[in-house]
């Protein structure tokens, strides 16, 4: 796990989106987001108090999470000289970047003499078992999608938020990198050997009180050719009890597959769900999450009825309009 | 690729079951096994003529294969001693043990002084590509299965074989340890990142002849909740024209996973078709593969002969009667 709270690393952000896994943190767990760094030139704010490295540290921050992607898949020496005094000032560091800390021998070598961490949340730290399929205690929601990058980390992020407000148990569990940034913990999916996928959302989501909830967040999509096998080693080790469907209605294609065109609410639902049920036949379908980031008040709102009167079950945009309705339809389950 | 042809190793195996890797390159590639090395106390025999080292090297074998299986999770000092003078004397090794040769520094080090490669198939040598799910030229069979271990990679050996026989162009394409050292070359899929899981299945299975046949080995079952997601990369990453669905009758429960039963060959066919035809709409089903190692003849028959009418497509057991009726199903496809 890796320590909070956290000081947000924005470097020279091109603009804000380059800058999302802060945007992520200070969303979703902003008690974790103490305060932000930027260089000149950084065209990302948090609205976090500008901290230098000793006024975080001072204030308890213990991470220095880089919050932005980098640019030219190097990590630049302006962002070098910030990681080094980081680490000598007595903050580890955290990345989901594709370059790895532990690969730049530099930082390698000031963390081991000062005693800090380089957590790279893109590869894996745990030896995951293969999965044993024994039912384990405790609920589990996961979200599944037509689609990738549709909107299923925000989905149990925002349910995950208002499960607690109402004082319900329940733990978002991140399955990919930006997620386990967010919360300090996780399983980095997509980087997990392929025998061990199934055991390593079996490990990321253990025996439970019987009322608590685990929100998984959902990885690709049972109907992305690249990356569908990562999604049904989702559905069967998470054995969910209850499954959310993501969508984002404006989408032309697949995400990065121009010649394939997306599947209907209705074919995610019947194969998720079947697939579901060899893992935990108890399962159920409880609602739709339409992510509606590209549609108008109207248009989000027509969709949104026209879907929930199809399907018969709550539709609707929970980073938008809340995620009071699909935590309702968990009542009772 | 590992060179041609073999010696197989069958060191001190218990019993015949213990060398089943060098069984299945004996059966399936005779081309390949020149001879077989036994030592001290071995139980296996693969009617192979017995050839020391230089008798074998003389006659053209270039690769010791590790046929056998280890005993306690170790590589003993006795098999050292005849690997080392394998690697001195001019040969390769290759083997799928769990034991990688490359983690035995002695080992390492006499193969760098030959200059002989050490081949751990169970291990991936290339870094794929992530998916991109274009459509490529050939076409394609797969195997899928109620369960693991029920018999498809013995299915897609047995249709490659019938198929070349008939003079048609086919090629088996190893997705496992033993796949691989039968014919040299493969991907160990369920030792493959999982993002690119299905790149390497595109990867295995590149463009080809209109006329020419890839008989991709199966892994896993879509309802084997330990696998199943490397199952669906297999499904979508070998845009298969043609599945066969394979299955094991006298088996009680899942493979490994006591408290979960079969399901029917109903619901496999009808899954992984539907999953199928994502990356492949033209996908179907053109028969099934039924393992009767346990069934006596009478049994085995009327078991077929049901399963063929409840059907209506070939049933078969290729290893016992032959593939040619499930390669007449590949007619006119």
């Amino acid at each position: 796990m890796i320590p909070t709270p956290y000081l947000l690393f924005l470097g020279d952000a091109h603009d804000q989106l380059a800058a999302k896994v802060a945007q992520g943190i200070r969303d979703w767990r902003p008690e974790f987001a103490l305060g932000q760094y930027r260089m000149e030139g950084c065209n990302a704010d948090m609205r976090l108090p500008d901290m230098t490295l000793p006024e975080a540290h001072a204030k308890g921050a213990r991470t220095m999470v880089i919050g932005v992607a980098n640019r030219g898949g190097v990590i630049s020496q302006k962002w070098k000289d910030v990681l080094h005094t980081a680490l000598e000032q007595g903050f580890d560091l955290a990345s989901g970047l594709h370059n790895l800390l532990r690969d730049e021998p530099d930082l390698v070598e000031t963390a081991r003499r000062h005693g800090r961490a380089l957590h790279d949340v893109r590869v894996p730290s745990v030896a995951y078992p293969i999965a044993n399929g024994r039912k384990r205690s405790g609920r589990r929601l996961l979200a599944v999608g037509t689609d990738c990058s549709c909107g299923k980390m925000y989905t149990t992020l925002a349910m995950d938020a208002e499960m607690r407000k109402r004082g319900r148990k329940s733990d978002f569990r991140a399955t990919g990198q930006t997620g386990i940034l967010i919360t300090g913990d996780g399983v980095p999916l997509d980087a997990v050997i392929a025998d061990f996928m199934a055991g390593a959302v079996e490990y990321l989501t253990p025996d439970n009180d019987d009322d608590h909830w685990d929100m998984i967040e959902g990885q690709g999509s049972l109907f992305h050719v690249s990356y569908s096998g990562v999604t049904l080693a989702l559905i069967h080790g998470g054995q969910p009890d209850a499954l959310v469907v993501c969508h984002e209605p404006t989408r032309r294609h697949m995400r990065g597959l121009p010649h394939y065109g997306l599947p209907t609410l209705e074919q995610v639902r019947d194969m998720a769900l079947e697939l579901a049920k060899v893992a935990n036949p108890a399962c159920r379908v409880v609602g739709y999450s339409i992510n509606t980031q590209h549609m108008g008040e109207d248009e989000a709102g027509q969709y949104l009825a026209d879907t929930e009167r199809r399907l018969g079950l709550p539709a609707t945009d929970p980073f938008r309009y809340g995620a009071g309705r699909l935590c309702d339809a968990l009542e009772g389950i």
